[in-house]
């Protein structure tokens, strides 16, 4: 009897969250922040973590023309592009806000009148299916976006569950209507990207298949299952380069009404005749592992064919999560910013697996998730800093997934490391470092290691730091850094790995492990090692002990560094700053070294360098929109003028978050600049992923209320706070002040109220 | 207790069996019959119907060269020529017989010194790591092939199990030996048939992979376990096509002793010490499914690394089956003949699925087979003739297994068909018809249906029958047969569906299903629509409802036949010879006409024009080298002339057939010319399956001891036989004389003693 009241209990404890969490945040959440310029983000539809991220494309560039890279492709990372006048059609899978890129599967396009199976030239509407669009006739919501195609006067509306992408086409009366399926559209389309494509039309109504690529993921195949609220009439297929059944193709006309395709370039259309304001809907479920495992994704996840239905408990999950920080702040653009950072940050990484637990793996087998739910998308290299750290704070089950899902990528890989940057079953290596150790670390420390094997994932860690063909680090084993002669960006590798060792070091005190503990804190001061105290900046050395000759503190490439110059990335020691300070000179020399790096101008040339950002990305020679930097606002802290902490962060949230369009300053990459934002706005940040403390720097909000997991509630307040009153006079926590610089994450997760008492005045 | 006495009873009866069967029929085989010239069998290792046939290839031609066929291909449809000196490695999978092909998947070489990675050009033996070889130092056997690799002194041997292949290499000291895996290699290599090829090195012993290719089968891949008996010292790749990681491969040297590659065209070495007389074993399984399934059947099947007795098992098995006819005949070259023959039409259909069950269907999704062990590799055109039936009385669990495996491929075919041509989870649409129906419907009017769904076999039936854009289809079942001017090879296909319709009807027939046996009895008859009596023959008939005008009854091409001229294929009317000898004038004038066939000679223009076979295939315009007329000789039977059966019958026994590598006269096609042979041998024939007839001809053996798998046995005497005493003159089971010239079914699965009187008389 206990037990059933209890049970009721948790049970109306979840109803009155639920109630609290109805409050409808994603009216501040604008999906179009970040498409224009350098944010990289998608503006369609899809759920908290979707599988199906389903988005209109404005256009689709090669990734080389004639051998050379095509900048243009860059501009095109999620497809969507806000300048554009058209679009091709809409698409199934997009990163948010990366700087490299892939996906962009299945693309579907309605038009009207004479078939057209060619996407058409750029600014040439009528040359091809693609339709121009006007914002005015654009609404994107979290879950939600509408568009009306101008071209054939179609309305396009589309919604998503998990894995389903949910359209609606509201057609004008034609005889000649036609959803045309483009199985060869892709983001970042290289050379062959296209490696096969199947596909079987099942019935009148329903299509399977799969796509298999050779892109930034080098053998990655997504499968799906496609289905249409009425009957086609006719439809039929093109196949580019004719891969028709050896020898004995004769036998039919494969290109129209004949049930299969498959070759590496295939167009699909389907033939309807609509009344007017006829609405076709198509269903479209994603799947890792079959055309089996789509369609019962489909069927499970939208069992009928109600568009509102699907609309609502999408954005009623929205509400669910957006609400698990309610905020108060000065202005509605405030609002607007929180949310839509709060939204990026619940983008990726995706769900990777079908309703019954099964996923492709690394090895590409197909694998059953048990006891946790198999996440994709691993941008490391970025979101290691802010992301994870902040997913341990508001999705600590998600998070613990995520580590679930980077061990079983460990368990999968034929090098028997964790993931570095990795998407859909492939690894991609990109960028440096092996982050995901700060990422477990993070979690360990912080005791979020519920259903994790902590003992299995510190030996996965140390097994990855010890992969002695990896990029430099058996060079950096042994000599304790990456010589710039055998290894490019040596000294940026060499800093990052040195930081992810002490995160390695943290994880094994935190287990009692005290041998690897000794092993990896050792390894942490390597960072020492390419610091040359007579420049005083860190600086490239070569593999007979000498600092490289050319070398230019303001120049990022061929110099020894990658995405960030030695101004910027002299100062990543993030788990040692005391240290890093001393030997900068201390702590007065190093807070005028922080404030010339703020101040100086970094001339064009040098700009020209740094990569996946806007003029507009960089504060003086300080580059925001480039991850190295994201700890440095937070450095003044270990000197005698923590204030200018306070003023930089505030000085970088007004600069480089905007309720706009071209709103970001750099790539969101899958939500780090956001999750920067986040932290930043609530008035701390994790400055070392591994500790369990948070840099306190200048709230920017007047309330906020986190809802925990564990249960608990975290009330912050910036009481007085204003654009000028940016200071943090007085820190308070559940009435008592404290007397340091920053918080820990138990101060965070045992609940309660934190106060900051704000003042327009530094407190010196 | 009386069970366990049933139960032990019937354990010493199977060791009785066994006993029996342990007699070395192996010894009697001979696998190089048919690798010369145009029998286009293979002479490696294999286990019956084994999924690995793993065989030396002695060259590799590409299907096109500059855009035009190939001739050279035609020769490596089995990999091998006899006439070759050169081997240049041991690939796992291998058509028999075939005229088109494909497989050839992961091929094996050992060498020692300097790494040659390229397989060198023909005839010019170290210009690559192919090798000199020849037949005096090559053994050839039921599951074991031996050859000395002249070049560089290494002896090969091969063995195998089901899903297995295991070499074993002796090399020479050296510190230099290598073992190259190329997953470049295939059989009938079309431009691009490569697709994607992944690998990965998970210990210095064991690499696993797959293949996808498009070739014959349009999308195949194939899955691969590969462990070496010792560790290898260093490996490597080489890719072909350089399809590394997009953007962050320079992170690695990829291209040695990194564990992973992937792209279109690979090859990988691995490096050796090895002391003189060293052997090297290599396990080598294969799945259709992953490749956990294929770590998942070498840990089954080859537990250990004892070569001797894995060749032996797989001995003992070929000595079972082969064993299941115990044949006594007048020369050692008749037992050859025979046993060779018999190991022929054991070589495929072949298992199709991993040792749990689990195999990749037809919609590319991965299948549980349950209650059966699922077949591919169906050559339906030429093996529902003969062999099939042969399988209803020598393998009938078997055969009721590739029938479920057909039901399962019609389950997954997005046409709902029955398979036509297929193989690896792809229907290749080869030759023509819907030839399953007539295997099916032989195993369900002799019974042999045990764990079949009848009911729905038939519904598969009359769906695929029914199939109107299949191949001239919709004009068959509207006009009565298929119009030259709308689709080629138009007689023949007439004639064969009009057959296949027969055979559904009498499945329809015996299932009690009258509406249906009414519809296709009726579409039986179509055949009389192409005969044109004006001259005598079938003939193009137009859509006009006019014969064509251009017809020459030599002639093959583009005259409305496919591998057979209408001299031969007029013919084709099994299933109603008593009628079509009517309207070809009666039985007098049909013997005549039936004279001339055999007699007449068929000028090289006309030759040419005939496929797969040689010169010696023919008997005077009588081409037994080609399918369609394999019932002819029996046609006497219908005539006042048995006699001439049982003449032309021994005669082309003897032409066709012969004990040396050339010696058989055409296409073995997976079985389908053996089984002829076979059921010629024994003195009988199925002209029409789906009979429960088989016409008497004349056998060619003294005894021949049939066991049955229903635990009977028949034993087959042909008294007075010899080359010269070729006429039947009685015929008795059980010691009573039978007054037809045909035997059922039941006389032969019910056992006893068939007692053929032979003569040099024909009995008028």
């Amino acid at each position: 009897m206990k037990k059933l009241l209890t049970g009721l209990f948790l049970l109306f404890s979840q109803i009155n969250l639920m109630a609290q969490s109805s409050e409808n945040y994603i009216q501040y959440v604008n999906p179009l922040i970040g498409t224009q310029k350098m944010g990289h983000t998608f503006p369609g539809a899809t759920v908290p973590f979707g599988a199906v991220q389903l988005s209109p494309d404005t256009d689709q560039q090669p990734h080389n023309i004639g051998g050379k890279y095509n900048k243009n492709t860059y501009k095109y990372c999620a497809g969507y592009n806000y300048d554009d006048r058209e679009i091709v059609g809409f698409s199934h899978t997009h990163f948010s806000g990366t700087g490299h890129s892939d996906l962009g599967d299945f693309l579907i396009m309605p038009t009207v009148g004479e078939l057209q199976l060619e996407p058409g030239d750029k600014n040439s509407p009528k040359s091809g299916f693609r339709s121009a669009f006007s914002h005015k006739n654009e609404t994107a919501e979290p879950n939600y976006y509408k568009v009306l195609l101008d071209d054939d006067g179609i309305l396009a509306e589309m919604t998503t569950t998990e894995r389903v992408g949910f359209h609606q086409y509201t057609f004008p009366e034609s005889e000649n209507s036609h959803i045309i399926l483009d199985l060869m559209h892709g983001i970042y389309n290289y050379d062959d990207k296209n490696v096969w494509t199947f596909v079987r039309v099942e019935s009148d109504r329903r299509i399977v298949g799969y796509r298999q690529t050779n892109g930034w993921a080098r053998t990655r195949t997504v499968y799906f299952a496609m289905e249409f609220s009425k009957p086609f009439k006719n439809y039929g297929f093109k196949n580019y380069e004719t891969q028709n059944y050896k020898g004995f193709w004769r036998k039919f006309d494969q290109t129209k009404n004949f049930p299969e395709a498959a070759g590496k370039q295939i167009r699909a259309y389907f033939d309807f005749k609509t009344a007017k304001d006829e609405k076709i809907q198509v269903k479209f479920a994603l799947s890792p592992v079959s055309t089996t495992g789509a369609l019962n994704n489909l069927k499970t996840e939208t069992p009928d064919w109600d568009f509102e239905k699907i609309k609502k408990t999408g954005q009623d999950a929205w509400r669910k999560e957006l609400g698990k920080i309610a905020v108060t702040a000065p202005t509605r653009d405030d609002l607007v910013n929180f949310y839509t950072a709060l939204y990026h940050t619940f983008l990726s990484p995706t769900v990777y697996m079908d309703t019954d637990g099964k996923y492709k793996g690394l090895d590409q087998n197909v694998h059953q998730a048990r006891g946790f739910t198999n996440y994709t998308t691993f941008s490391l290299w970025d979101t290691y800093r802010a992301l994870h750290p902040f997913f341990n704070i508001v999705q600590p089950r998600r998070n613990r997934e995520m580590i679930n899902s980077m061990l079983a990528h460990y368990d999968q890989s034929v090098h028997k490391m964790l993931p570095v940057w990795s998407h859909y079953a492939n690894e991609n290596w990109c960028m440096i470092g092996y982050h995901s150790v700060s990422v477990i670390s993070d979690a360990i420390v912080k005791g979020n290691t519920t259903g994790i094997d902590a003992e299995k994932a510190l030996a996965a860690m140390t097994q990855t730091a010890r992969t002695k063909y990896y990029d430099g680090l058996e060079y950096y084993m042994q000599m304790g850094y990456v010589p710039e002669d055998k290894n490019s960006s040596s000294v940026s590798k060499t800093l990052e790995y040195a930081y992810d060792d002490w995160a390695i070091a943290q994880a094994a005190k935190k287990l009692g492990k005290t041998a690897i503990y000794d092993e990896f804190i050792k390894r942490s001061e390597n960072w020492k090692n390419v610091y040359d105290s007579s420049v005083g900046f860190t600086r490239p050395k070569r593999s007979d002990g000498k600092f490289a000759e050319k070398f230019d503190p303001l120049k990022t490439e061929g110099q020894g560094f990658i995405e960030g110059n030695s101004w910027n990335y002299s100062l990543y020691v993030p788990h040692n700053p005391e240290k890093m300070i001393e030997m900068m000179g201390g702590k007065q020399k190093f807070a005028a070294h922080l404030d010339e790096l703020f101040t100086m101008h970094l001339p064009d040339e040098f700009f020209a360098e740094t990569e996946d950002i806007t003029r507009e990305g960089i504060i003086g020679n300080y580059i925001h929109g480039n991850e190295p930097s994201h700890h440095v606002a937070y450095l003044y802290n270990w000197t005698d003028a923590p204030w200018k902490t306070q003023e930089k962060v505030r000085m970088i949230l007004k600069h480089q978050y905007t309720a706009a369009p071209d709103g970001l300053g750099g790539n969101d990459d899958c939500g780090q600049m956001s999750a920067w934002f986040l932290f930043s706005t609530l008035g701390f940040y994790p400055v070392a992923p591994g500790s369990d403390q948070y840099q306190i720097g200048s709230p920017a909000i007047k309330t906020a209320v986190l809802k925990l997991e564990n249960g608990k509630t975290l009330t912050i307040e910036a009481r007085n706070q204003s654009d000028k009153n940016v200071y943090v006079e007085k820190v308070t926590i559940n009435g008592r002040e404290i007397n340091r610089r920053f918080l820990t994450h138990a101060d965070i997760m045992n609940g309660g109220r934190l106060t900051f008492q704000m003042s327009d005045k530094p407190k010196m």
